[in-house]
């Protein structure tokens, strides 16, 4: 996705963000269409910096191209001793509570939090029911979608993820013509909104349908240590961790697990073992290392960047 | 519940807030376990004020008494030109996903987005699947829960709201015995996490099972001009409000409502019509009356306070 966006010219690798506004705690950055990953980074740290100076710093990008995954950049507070927040909204995928056709973005919000001898907890989802990878990921494995997942393109629901994207079809390309529903109903909804809100409108990236490409992002620290001493919050936090974890369990379930910790342990199950692939992406990344005449073998006898 | 708070001591009515740490951009109020509506509406005040001369304010309170509906005070920041939020965790209730008992509050969050022509979006909910409110309404009039919404003291999903209390009963009190489930699954519960974490743990009102009464609060005001115009935000809000209201309706949906045109309508249904009381919360007050020697036909018939 990211090496056609170059191509078309819509990411420009080479392209560096810019100070639109800049405040005591607040500031804006103008991505300028450059490669979202390095801007959103910029801004969190911006957001630190801010935090460390007066408690709180919130910094908003417009003209900026897909950021990845948010728990990276709430993890940049967090190591810093403060409390992350990432808002970025996208293009629509997602119907409202009660509507069939995609109005908002599937729209994810993420918060990191410092705990003491526990993982951080980290939560980072969509306000849909799930993130379209997810639906993406079936597609490519010819599975099914579990009920209320997505609708088609005429708004009927259906589990079959065929149902959901038209041509040129992933791994080719992303090509939203169905659906999501939101997390929760109407509670998944008003959370969408709020993220096409803080990401889109506070921003100036544009909300709804004028969300054509990218995210419009929204990202906050906050510095503990101006409410309670960091030691004192993060055994306030390891204490809610510990709690939770040995309450008794639901029949059926032999653990609780907290936000974030799926991730930590694939993460580390991964530096040990590998990452797997889908055969479909991984064809895939064959024939864009060919056309870009990339010698993959060479990189992956020697993957150092 | 007021009134027996207040002759236990737990309210101390002619108690006033203290500011125990101030910054820039953040603030933290000791409300000494006086009334706690006025101490939220001083911690909004305080969050709009620095929000005024910095971009955005933050204000935690701990030793707080029960704030009431969290929508009011993002109302404050809305009438201001700025978003308002509102996190608020409260003794547990609420089990964990894929536990039975009741681990953490049902831990309200709200946002408030000022609109332009359209009312604005007032975001307020549980982070449980509903608020305790309604079960209590359910409970008083005899009415069952619909599923998914409560566990018994067991941990056994009910849908009698009489498995969820134990003695006194409401509307005598309000002693929880059961356990609410979370909003969505998992996703419910990791907001319910950062709700007790940001009211609970960066507040030092304390999280979990240390949540004995009364309500840990963070409160943040964003001014949205910091970021860009208001008539421009007050538009793209207004847009993408009305984008969504016309978008196409799912079968048997007449109408698709944002958040907080049900409580705008209510509010004005309510101003022309009046409140209606369930029976047993007016024979409750009746009751307390009576107990403190209050006129209550005279207060009727001259209802100015």
């Amino acid at each position: 996705m990211y090496v056609q966006q170059i191509r078309d010219g819509a990411i420009k690798p080479k392209t560096k963000s810019r100070i639109a506004r800049n405040g005591a705690s607040t500031a804006l950055l103008d991505a300028k269409w450059g490669v979202g990953q390095p801007t959103c980074i910029r801004a969190m740290n911006m957001a630190i910096e801010k935090a460390r100076k007066n408690g709180v710093g919130s910094v908003g990008i417009y003209n900026c191209n897909h950021i990845g995954r948010l728990g990276d950049y709430v993890m940049m507070a967090v190591e810093r001793n403060m409390i992350g927040i990432v808002f970025a909204n996208s293009d629509p995928s997602v119907a409202p509570f009660g509507g069939m056709s995609r109005v908002l973005g599937a729209n994810p919000m993420s918060f990191g939090i410092p705990a003491g001898k526990e993982k951080p907890v980290i939560v980072d989802f969509a306000s849909s029911v799930t993130a379209e990878g997810k639906i993406r990921a079936a597609f490519l494995k010819g599975k099914s979608v579990p009920e209320n997942w997505i609708l088609d393109s005429e708004g009927r629901p259906t589990t079959n993820p065929g149902d959901f994207y038209g041509p040129p079809y992933p791994p080719h390309g992303v090509n939203v013509i169905g659906a999501q529903l939101p997390a929760g109903g109407h509670k998944g909804f008003a959370l969408g909104m709020i993220v096409d809100i803080l990401g889109g409108a506070l921003t100036g990236s544009g909300c709804g349908s004028d969300m054509k490409v990218g995210n419009g992002v929204f990202v906050q620290a906050i510095d503990v240590k101006r409410f309670v001493p960091i030691g004192k919050f993060r055994s306030t936090v390891d204490k809610l961790i510990r709690e939770i974890k040995t309450s008794p369990k639901a029949e059926g379930v032999t653990e609780i697990l907290v936000p974030g910790e799926p991730e930590f342990r694939a993460r580390e199950e991964r530096i040990k073992s590998g990452i797997a692939i889908p055969d479909a992406i991984w064809s895939g990344i064959i024939d864009v290392a060919a056309k870009l005449k990339v010698d993959l073998d060479r990189i992956i006898a020697n993957p150092e960047p």
